[in-house]
This record gives C-alpha cells, sequence and structure tokens, in this order.
C-alpha cells in the first residue's frame, strides 16, 4: 500500500537539541552535556506520568518543570534569567541538514507532511518559524489538541484525523525509539531514526523502517 | 481524619533491591550498579509505555525486557542463566530491617496492612514468602489485576477498593517520589521515604509526609 501522508517527531527528530547541552554548559562549565541530558529524561518522564495519572500540562510548563528539577538534583544554582534562556533555546532549535533536504523533496512529491509532537502549539509554529520551515507542513498536530502526550492513542489519533486516511497509509517518522514503536503499536507505518546508534527497545514491537538519517527514511518512501 | 489503613510500595520501599546490582557485578565485574540502574529505569520505563499504549503485559515479562535491553545496550554479553539468575533475584530482595520492624509494630497496631504493587501476584507472593513476611500484608495487590500500571488510576484504585474505605483515609507509602506523588494525585494521604536524599519531583504535589526511614513513617502515623 502507497505512502499517502508521512507525520514526524519534532524534537530529536527534525530539530538538533545539541545547542540545549551547549547553552548549559555556558551557565554550568563542564555540567551542560549532563544538565541536558538529565533535562531530557526528566521531561520525558513527566509527561508519561502526567498522562498515566490524567493530569495533563503543556509541553512547556512540563519542561520547565523538568529544567527546575534537574538543575535542582545536580546542585546547580539556576537563576530565572538562565531557565528562561534555556527554555527559549527550545523556540530555535537547528533543523538537521538532512531534514531540510528531504523535507524540501518530500514536498516536491506533493506528499502530505505534519509535524506530530508533544510540544504545545506555540512551541511548534516557533520552532519551524525559526527553522524557515513555514509552508513545508500541512498539519502541525500538538498532544495538547487531547490533553494526553505520546504514546497514548488519543495522541497518535492526530495524524488519522488530520490526513483523512487510514493509519497504516500513513508513515510516522522518529529518532525516538519507542515513539516510532508506540505509533507501530498504534498502527502506523513507522521509522525510526536511530541517529545516536542505540539498540531496538524489548517491547515486543519493531518499526517498518530503520535508518541513520532522514535520508533513509527518503530511501524507503522511494522504495514503497 | 485518623488513618484506617496503609498501603505500601513493594520494590525499594520494603524489599531492598541492592543485591541485584552485587549479583550482576559477580557476572559482570565493575559493571553490576550500572547495570542494575539502567535496568531499574528500563522497567519503569516499559511499564508506562505499555501502560500508556494500552499494551500490558504482567512485571515479570517487562522486568525480563528492560534487563534483555539494558545488557545489550551496555554491550553485555548476558547468557539465559545469568538472566534467569538476576530476574528471580526479584523473588527472595531483603527486607530493610527499619521496614521489617515498623510492620510489626503497625501489625500490632492493628492497622489493615497492604502491598499495592507493579509487581504480579506470583513476584509478590514470592517476595513475602521469602523474606518472611506471611501473615503481614491483608491484602496483596497488584496491578495486574487492572492491567494498567502505576501512576494509572486504575492501579492505585485497588487500595480503597481492597480496604472498603475512602481513599483519603489510607496511607500510602512509596520510596519512589513519583509513586508517592501519583497516590496523592489519586487522593491518597502519601508519605515518601525517600531513603536517597533526592530532590522532589515538580509535578506541581507534594505527599503528605517525608522522611528517610519507614521509622518516620511510623512516628507520622502515631501523629495521625
Amino acid at each position: 500500500m502507497p505512502i499517502k501522508a508521512i507525520a514526524f517527531d519534532a524534537y530529536g527528530t527534525i530539530f538538533d537539541v545539541h545547542s540545549i547541552a551547549t547553552l548549559a554548559d555556558t551557565f554550568f562549565a563542564g555540567r551542560g552535556p549532563e544538565l541536558s541530558a538529565l533535562w531530557r529524561v526528566k521531561q520525558i518522564d513527566y509527561t508519561r506520568l502526567r498522562t498515566l495519572s490524567e493530569r495533563y500540562e503543556p509541553f512547556s510548563k512540563v519542561t520547565r518543570d523538568a529544567l527546575t528539577f534537574s538543575a535542582r538534583s545536580m546542585g546547580l544554582a539556576m537563576d530565572e534569567e538562565q531557565a528562561e534562556a534555556l527554555m527559549s533555546e527550545y523556540d530555535r532549535l537547528a533543523v538537521f541538514a538532512d531534514s531540510a533536504e528531504a523535507l524540501i523533496r518530500l514536498k516536491a512529491l506533493r506528499i502530505p507532511l505534519a509535524i506530530l509532537s508533544n510540544g504545545d502549539p506555540p512551541m511548534l509554529h516557533a520552532i519551524v518559524t525559526n527553522g524557515r520551515l513555514d509552508g513545508v507542513f500541512d498539519h502541525l498536530l500538538s498532544a495538547d489538541a487531547v490533553g494526553r502526550f505520546k504514546t497514548a492513542p488519543e495522541a497518535y489519533e492526530l495524524g488519522p484525523r488530520a490526513f483523512c486516511c487510514a493509519v497504516d497509509e500513513i508513515l510516522f517518522v522518529s529518532s525516538n525509539c519507542w515513539d516510532a514503536c508506540g505509533a507501530a503499536w498504534y498502527g502506523y507505518r513507522s521509522f525510526w531514526i536511530n541517529r545516536a546508534g542505540a539498540p531496538l527497545e524489548e517491547l515486543g514491537i519493531e518499526p517498518a523502517g530503520t535508518g541513520r538519517t532522514m535520508h533513509d527514511v527518503m530511501a524507503f518512501v522511494a522504495a514503497d
């Protein structure tokens, strides 16, 4: 069955979160990468806990809370200005070069494209605009619309609903293995961009495709 | 309002998971603590992902999967025998000395006691029996009964249902801050045994009480 549309995860998949560690390192010399890594772990933890417990808050709030916890946990004296600077970095993450190229080529093929992210609408609009990707995506789909974060079915349901097609006609692309697995569970054809060379999660399911960059997604779509 | 019953988390709260790192270290010299820590993180991750995605598997299966992932992720050549030995360690974890004392005293006060755990029934029965705690608990409540792991409301609901009282008449005790927060969200009076001196999670809620050992739980109950 041909791929009729593609939905992309945002953070880590299209956008490079590396710059957060760099900025954090200017504030807390030598501890930037550790803060960035812990922040990301807690951010994901909090999306899951809030969804499990039906205590939704927008991703920006969850992200800010995770930063507060992470800095405190590491014993860093982070002031409000530093926290705000780190938070605003999320609005202007660089676009991966391979992602920018692939998006342009997919757009030329007239395949409908979307972002399907935990990010709330203001975050997604800012990052797309700052990344000069205006007009590339047909839909910016946010978990905020359903008040549940991925991997809740309600969040993944946004894809087929927006594209008006069956879920197995949509390719879902993520650099987070758990996200690609969650999408596969939901029924997507999913592709894991394994940028870090990580092992597959042991969840009893595999993405339909795996590669190292967005170029591998292009090859997967072309072979379809 | 007096505390009418107490529900305890199991792993890390009543039972000490430290011996897992020790055994792992005999298999993979110098890497035991890292394997044990990663295993625990992935175990919790998988409970959350499976609950979010409505793909429940019993805790023993989730725990085994998390071990497989963790060993592979660390590049350890773990054979089936080693994996089984590590898994069976979960059935005979030591009881924390402060927990054993507190449970005996609480039992003498005739307060109804339960374990409310993600562990499946065979795991809970084994650990209680091997820890010589037979007859201490009025109920061994497993998330398996509802097919959802904590912090899903359905899992916490097992407490008031078993004790036949209002949730805010039950004290929920856990050494996992997220678990104490999840229980507080659900409506329990909750107590966090902060054995590791960790910072409070940034979830917009706090346990009703916090301490370092089960003795602090006793003091909390006595002051009630």
